[in-house]
């Protein structure tokens, strides 16, 4: 499969684009490089290894060594949100840096890098995985239906990752508000999979199913608190008669539906229609104004200790979430398709496409 | 562990109850049978294998008998909201019975069956799982901050398994409407673990975090399009100064917070607080009145067919929801402490709980 | 895929003959039933379920209960050469019974019952798994160059499985010895998969290796203590130049070699020739003569107890040896070609292999 | 956990080590850096990185560019007993190259260096994994029962890391005398296991018995042909009643055994005695006089290519076993002991070994 650093450099861009970014993206400019697994520009079959080097890195290098030295200043005050308490007892350590360095979103650049490359894959069988900001705070577009994989391109245009030009400009009026008061945001963002085909997934096993395996990637990038499929909650309101997809042919679309709300999932299975998830991001849990917490040096009551942080990193997010999508699409393709080379998965996936449009031309010819 | 039939009906009863179910409730009543690993009312520490006979069975044994026989009536109109149509096209089948059995949420009887077993193991480590139906249709019951395990022990006694009794009464009366217009509905559930020790799943990796897991979880169950941790979605609302929880100490109740935003989890670790789920499930996709669909016999439009079907799951769904989550964290426990006898989990759980409220006395008392 | 009880069965009556088999033989006669999965004489995707039933259970119905009920007698005399000891310590138990009874070869049976169903599968695309008894004792047949799939076929023939009729008798009157002096004998057997394409497992990941699946897959056999493949230890002792396989290339063979040192595995990939595999089965340690052993109630010497079993299982384990290689050679081949049904993972199978020699042709010809 | 780069670093140089090997480990000083997961000399509970640069590398950056270039020299002659041909079939590659770098056995050197923070979890619970080379070519050490741990140690001060003295001389010969002719050897080694706790694996289930996990770790090093467990191969000719080892019990020793046949496994579990493990290495495929292979370009009859190579690397890939064993016993003690934390772990080890000794001698006293 063809693969070079520039693939996975725009992915890594667009992560650290977004406005309401802190210092650290001034620190960053993320590149990756290959360390095995591509050759000229084709990968090779053996694991794709990728380094992201931390340009901030220099300025630890004696508290973070890993080799004995003598001791060094100790972060004792765990911060409300993250998951530096949590972390400390469950590893029986006194120092949260041990645990917030790995807990840091800074390792989603190595997810975002390695989604570029399922993406690269993804590709050669015509899907494509997309995404956009809906809410930030209070300011939401909510709009969906009829979003096609062209108006999604357009997100990379915008400071917030956001298709309306006015809801972006109220999320930026919002950043700027919580900045001020030292506080911080989350918001909403939605990914979507274009060109997926049916039967990704699988109805038979619990752990086989796509929407279980897509969540549990969406709710594993931090501060992302709550994921869904199509409609989602919204669809516990709703009616049956309202909430369901009705199936139609015609010659030149052949099977098809005209409505989406089960998000193009059901029964754990692709069905063909466009895969759509949404996401809920909490606010950055390092505030301006550090929350109320415990000093584990004496159990006194603190503050919170500052790390340098993001007032708002949905944009962010948004990429990231296209990254653990895609690697989950594309585990579920691998697994229907197989294939151990472009040529021999392509032609498995044409034969499979093949088989279904010829099973209902042949019927619909009757 | 003790482990008897009884602990396992008592679930599989609490799944078939509810108003709002269709008849084939009325031909179940669910029995477990254990066909090994249990002796003496014990487990012996191999697999332990349940057998819920289908009383409904016998209707079937010709249409579904596993030997060569006759051509049976084929199922050609797939369902929209169902994964017949995908799974016909993913398992080359004309016939959407081939599907729509395995598909059935009957299976999820297996589910509360062995979510039952893990039910019993976190009793053994001092961990309770409980669950009520917040919402169905219109109706809601939204309080939730403050809720205790004794509240939650009530939902059993509500034909909703809702807490409040007036809303209640709007979910059975809405029910009833839809029924009678031959439609059908959804709703939200919540499921709370009580009891679980800090340091359950893991920062470090992705595929360890527990809130991924238990989102999968709950997404795994038919129907089930969304799953949210803590405030989940409306903490994309807050901002951050409101949506973390402090962290405090005193003698008596030791570290604690006083707010539960993160249900219990943060950085996809349990952090001692309750652990606090919600899903929404969309309405059952089998209508009175049925959908559009295609006849794949010859593409022809049609009306997808009937089965006998509820007008709403959502009560069932809740204790489906108890079982997929005690086993997701019976699993991460078992990951923590490992043990192969009850006695040998349990001093490896208290050990661990007493070296981390010994680090902080000793460290309070200085 | 068509599957019928009777391809189960065949394979499970397979298991049940042998030479030197003790009493339970007679009481067993297994056969499956389908509980899941297959329907009108074929698979349906869903989990396929087997039940074999143990016609032996109604003398155990009280001693292995699952309910609560009077104290049963206690196994307190491990026996040496079985899980007994090791179990009890694992599991925290006073009752062997509680280990062996899941330890006993008895759990072989539900492997060839699942091997079967693989086999099925593996027929499908081209592949057979053959198997035969090389030795028992020191009575042995060594040889193994140029056999053939229709020599393999032999084997069921033969009480012993062996292909060789004056080494089948030797090992009989072997038997019939050791029987004599309250002994038991062990052996060595071989299973050879016939028609496996090229390129199943993978150089690229150690766990993804062909090779180390399959001796795996036969040391998880109960008894076997060792697994080689192709030439196997007689490698360690072969110089490199007549220790490979040489390749040659014309228009009728194609691509081929000459011998098969290497058992037809390379670098954890199949190579395209027939996989070799050898495993030795430890003498069955339940002997007439009861062994030393501990009595655990007072921790004083004992004799083992005594359990009803065979003088002699190889015969039995080289079926076992079968299964346990058809489930991960298929295994290899699902992750290989992918493909939810048969017509798709056959045309993906078929285009993979006219790939490859249409390679070698459009090169030989220029 | 304390861990430094000299634990991992002396481990690789053991690899290094050994009489026979060729041009490259000249080439090679095989150092680890750690790049994530280690601070101050101490674990954190996130992933453990490893790097070792290959020096060698510079003299590839063109032909191995990751970046698309100018064509490079293509290797189309597949070299017999090496994954060439069978991974230019299964990747679609014309270049053997593709496929030989990463199934080379330079990857095992990151076996090493993971194996080696293995060995340091392994000794914190009083585990210590060993090997000697057996047999090189002809020249055997087969001497086995009663060697200790200190005999083992002995094992680094030795060129062919054997035992013997004399037959260590004469395994030099032998690689002396195949060195002049061009050929290779193969051999055989052992890895002992001493102090593992009884009850690691499972009887419970095949893809749990620790055996089988073992000779899969063994089995998937490069050129290793066969494994086996104890007296493996030769039970297949005992008697069972001298294949078994009797189980006595005394004041001192508690329970113990006096031989050690089984080598520490019975059932899929270890007993409590030193585990012992066999490989057989076959020789290296790479040969001074090359072997008949088709040049895939015209396939044509030709002689596969030359890389530089060694005569024997017994030695090394006894180190390398070392490695893979003491991955997957810590990986069976993480599952049997769980525990996040050194502190933890140690005290679940030692509350269960405490347990199990408790219970011989209250009823010994008895």
């Amino acid at each position: 499969m063809p693969l070079t650093v520039a693939d996975v450099d725009r992915d890594l861009a667009r992560r650290q684009a977004g406005y309401g970014r802190g210092g650290r993206m001034k620190i960053e400019k993320d590149s990756a490089r290959f360390l095995s697994g591509v050759r000229n520009g084709l990968t090779m079959g053996s694991p794709v290894t990728l380094s992201i080097e931390n340009r901030d890195h220099v300025n630890w290098e004696s508290a973070m060594s890993p080799e004995p030295g003598p001791a060094v200043e100790m972060q004792t005050k765990p911060r409300p949100g993250h998951g530096d308490l949590a972390g400390m007892l469950k590893y029986s350590t006194g120092d949260a840096r041990n645990i917030l360095e790995r807990a840091s979103a800074r390792e989603t650049a190595a997810r975002v890098a390695a989604g570029a490359v399922a993406r690269c894959l993804l590709l050669q069988i015509g899907v494509a995985v997309r995404s956009r900001v809906m809410s930030v705070g209070s300011a939401s577009d909510e709009r969906s239906p009829g979003l096609t994989e062209a108006d999604f391109a357009r997100a990379d245009e915008d400071a917030m990752r956001c298709l309306d030009a006015e809801v972006s400009a109220a999320m930026m009026r919002e950043i700027d508000e919580a900045a001020e008061q030292g506080d911080t945001l989350g918001g909403t963002f939605e990914v979507v999979v274009f060109g997926a085909p049916p039967g990704l997934g699988s109805h038979a096993q619990a752990d086989r199913r796509l929407d279980a395996a897509l969540c549990a990637a969406l709710t594993s990038i931090p501060g992302v608190k709550g994921a869904e499929v199509g409609d989602g909650f919204s669809l516990g309101r709703a009616r049956g008669s309202r909430a369901h997809d009705e199936i139609f042919y015609d010659e030149r679309l052949l099977l098809h539906r005209k409505t989406n709300h089960a998000g193009g999932i059901e029964a754990g299975m692709s069905n063909g229609e466009a895969i759509v998830l949404r996401a809920a991001m909490k606010p950055i849990p390092t505030l301006g104004k550090p929350l109320a917490t415990v000093d584990l040096a004496d159990m006194s009551a603190a503050r919170a200790f500052k790390e340098r942080a993001d007032v708002c990193a949905v944009p962010a997010a948004s990429v990231v979430g296209e990254a653990v999508v895609a690697l989950a699409v594309a585990s579920a393709a691998q697994e229907k398709f197989g294939g151990d080379s472009l040529i021999e998965m392509r032609r498995n996936v044409d034969g499979y496409l093949e088989q279904i449009s010829a099973w209902w031309r042949s019927r619909g010819d009757a």
